[in-house]
């Protein structure tokens, strides 16, 4: 008899639920909820009222994810066909850092009619961009007061964690925050709907509310000079217990098994995060290789057996990825959304007929023209910071660079040009690792860039010099949600005692495979170097030409 | 009685008659001769032979300018009905430097059939850029031998002048070289068609073939050390006496007269060049005011009572626009076709359908786009070498960089910037005749942008901080040339004693005029800075990276 376990992978614009056989990691079925209220980034969802929301604003319904359990679990369970007493586990993983106040029993406050109206009452999604003064004062603060953790993370606090997003409901709806019994991300609150058991995970503890295994929170004091209101904000609205990922939070309650039509008691494990979940799913449970979650941007995770600071990295937290090791996370903000705007503003309608001619996508045309120039041919460079630079340089104000027209350049040498600027920002990152004490000595690429894009990874190789895995599973985050679903049911009930037992059973890598080849290598290498001193160049402020242009442009808009 | 004088424009692929009433500049008729084998930069035009050009070659048939006069100038005539014995002069401006090699009486070797079949007989084009390695030899040959002329020049000859093509002949086909009894600028051969009298134009010969009125061409020593075949060169090929421009070349002969269908004996004018020919049909006979001739690329003129060495100019020539002015050129080479390359490169497939559907030319719909941005909106910035920089960089090894771009940039935005690129490009010019004592305190413009693109002249005017008027006629060449005919002509036939005097009654401005505005002037300066900034820093050493770019670009061909 076959054990199955669930992985929920809670997105931006939908909640996935994914079957798998514990045995082999097949999946066996997939159902998904879009969320009926999506991003909210216009006007609260409220009939009959408009209540309009500020720019940079993005919101969620916490409704919508409870309609995942309703609806896309009971889809997969009835397409797989199986068994709900064959679901041993559940996983889920969720965007972050993505968080909500709730009342003591875990009551979202948007939902009661007191709290309805006010946005800042809702979900703050990880995209919410408005908490950019409370991440300055964050990091202007802790600067003075020498604060130690501030290393562990780049020296840099973003507007999208935990404390900025806290710290501007304290500011800006300081009624809120008192009314609020919790505050906590969402991937701990759908693990406490599931359960009934409040917990809060290692994962986004470490990598987005400034928390460490060896040291906990910051200081009282510390919390206090941002704002006296806050100075308890640990232990009135998070309690100081994080479990470590890897952890059986507890079991499915009798109405979350109402919901999603498995069995009561079926065992759920600690929340996770996206990214970090695809790790071990895309097999790696060690350190020397590092995972590449491409999509829209990209993150990079590796592990690490000793504690050392990277800089520019996003961050590191002990047992924040794989129990028992440093989780180092680093990205790039702009990586599919590059191709994505060059696609949308660049390409001439004479390319696009010729795809729509030829039954192409635009992006398989531009690769297939792109594919055709030897290395360097083109005479372009280009700076991916089309969105800024997370890695290595922590800078939002960076902007994208070209460089090197002619009359003679065409549309798919820029684009080609792009994405050697993304592999470029990949080595940077590479080697600031491999610099600091964190070898690497293998990629594992997962997510949707890599199977729709060979010339990228091949391009990737060559650049880096290193081989190139590809993760076998197209939905590498669900995949490592029902691993740790696995998990959390443990080997007596018919899954694993670890998620290093469970990633040797269920995570598989692809056979193909992308190796450099030498002659690009040559090349890349005279390019590479150019690309550096550009790096440095604009980067690390010996011309702040792009800042004075974004300070530029903020006037002119005024 | 009304008198009547005609210019004649020899253009890159065509050539066009204008007949202009010599009272008041009124254009009463044009007509258009395209030349049947218009530019010859393949095989040569000869029927049942394959004969292949090298890349870079860009070769013309000299037949075609005969045909000019043969049907153009009858074709105006006919269309304005006026008695030809009413034309009183006839003033030719052509493309410079085009040369050919003839025997003594003027007929061309490529029309003798010993010499038909080889390319070295026919008439290099100015766009011939196949003499590069010529340049390469001259420049550094004036280096070591510390020639005084390389100086007037910007210390750099082109590829595109008189010596590096006539040099070109030498090395690569010294029969050529002996067997052409003289070699001379297009603009003279056709003078000497219609007049019967070999003359060489003070302005070709001093922008392009090194001659000054002062020091006259350079000496033997430095023509030997380029090449002993060379050492007399200007004895044997050229001839020693250069005519300042503005005088008669001499009367029609009876075969020009039956080919155009004017009396014999009309006066013609000594040749002149497209670009010089139009700064006094733009008004522009006194120092301060600078020309902007506005099309592909641009030429900018203008006029100075002294003698000043000008860093990265095009070269400044003694009576070689105006006779009593030193005339300094400077020039863009990529405004027009900037705009063409991202037109054809760079234009979503629905701004295309947007411009068809409002019946709109694009450059026009992005034009109107573009003009709804506040200065410095954009965010961008971009340096205009798509083509190289010839002023005041002069080095065709610098390529194109755009920068500033985010996720939220549209092609509008990239659109004004290399627009706004091509001013900043401008007012460097400026700033560098103005600093080594050549004032400007007026731009003039003309040319086929000024008349297309609004838009474009504001952001000139305010990127400048001077005003810009335009030039009433839209063909200021052949309007130029007109006046040099009625000056060939003389008052005492109806025409002109001088050019200044022609230019009183004949030239003239629109009522429109561009003024800087102040609002626009403070962010263009801070704009300007930056633009000056990474000019310096990748255009004259610092980082050369473009050049480097261009290397590996020049092995990844190979």
């Amino acid at each position: 008899m076959a054990n199955y376990s669930i992985g929920v992978d809670f997105g931006t614009e939908s909640g996935r639920a994914m079957i798998v056989d514990v045995a082999d990691g097949r999946e066996v079925a997939t159902a998904v909820y879009p969320y009926s209220n999506r991003v909210i980034d216009e006007k609260l969802p409220i009939a009959g009222k408009e209540i309009v929301l500020e720019p940079d604003w993005a919101l969620q319904d916490p409704e919508d994810y409870i309609r995942v359990f309703q609806i896309a679990v009971p889809g997969a369970l009835k397409q797989a066909g199986i068994d709900p007493a064959d679901v041993i586990g559940v996983g889920i993983d969720f965007t972050a850092c993505t968080i909500l106040p709730t009342k003591a029993d875990g009551t979202p406050l948007c939902v009661l009619p007191s709290y309805r109206e006010h946005p800042h009452a809702w979900v703050k999604l990880w995209k919410h961009h408005a908490a950019q003064p409370e991440a300055d004062q964050i990091n202007e603060t802790a600067r003075q007061m020498g604060e130690p953790w501030l290393d562990r993370y780049g020296r840099k606090i973003s507007s999208e964690w935990f404390f900025s997003k806290t710290l501007q409901i304290v500011n800006d709806a300081p009624e809120i925050y008192a009314a609020a019994d919790r505050i906590l991300e969402a991937a701990d609150w759908v693990v406490w709907q599931l359960t009934g058991l409040e917990t809060r995970n290692s994962c986004t503890a470490g990598y987005k509310a400034i928390w460490s295994k060896s040291e906990g929170f910051p200081s009282k004091e510390y919390f206090g000079a941002l704002n006296p209101l806050l100075a308890n904000v640990v232990e009135e609205k998070l309690g100081t217990v994080v479990t470590p990922i890897g952890q059986r939070a507890g079991g499915l309650t009798e109405q979350a098994a109402a919901w999603t039509g498995l069995k009561p008691g079926t065992a759920v494990a600690i929340g996770n995060v996206d990214a970090h979940v695809a790790v071990p799913a895309a097999t790696v449970t060690e350190p020397g290789r590092m995972v590449m979650i491409m999509g829209t941007s990209t993150c990079d995770m590796v592990l690490g057996k000793e504690e050392h600071t990277v800089p520019g990295i996003c961050g590191y937290v002990d047992d924040g990825i794989i129990p028992g090791f440093f989780g180092y996370e680093a990205g790039q903000s702009c990586v599919g959304d590059h191709f994505a705007w060059f696609v949308e503003n660049c390409v001439p309608a004479e390319y696009v007929r010729d795809a729509s001619a030829r039954g192409l996508d635009i992006h398989a045309l531009l690769e297939e023209k792109a594919a055709r120039l030897k290395v360097g041919e083109s005479g372009l460079l280009a700076l991916d910071w089309w969105n800024g630079n997370r890695s290595v340089l922590v800078d939002v104000d960076l902007t994208g660079l070209v460089m090197g027209m002619t009359l003679a350049t065409r549309p798919e040498e820029i684009y080609r040009a792009l994405i050697e600027a993304t592999a470029y920002g990949k080595r940077i990152i590479i080697e600031a690792f491999q610099n600091n004490g964190v070898p690497i000595h293998e990629l594992v690429a997962c997510g949707g860039l890599p199977e729709k894009n060979k010339l990228l990874m091949q391009i990737y190789a060559d650049v880096i010099g290193l081989p190139i895995k590809l993760s076998a599973s197209k939905q590498t985050p669900a995949l490592g949600s029902a691993m740790f679903g696995a998990v959390a049911a443990g080997s007596a009930a018919g899954g694993y005692d670890s998620i290093y037992a469970a990633a040797q059973k269920m995570a598989r890598l692809k056979d193909e495979m992308y190796f450099p080849n030498p002659e690009n290598q040559k090349v890349y290498e005279q390019l590479y170097a150019e690309y550096v001193l550009l790096h440095d160049y604009f980067g690390r402020g010996e011309n702040n030409v792009m800042k004075r242009l974004k300070s530029i442009k903020a006037n002119a808009k005024k």
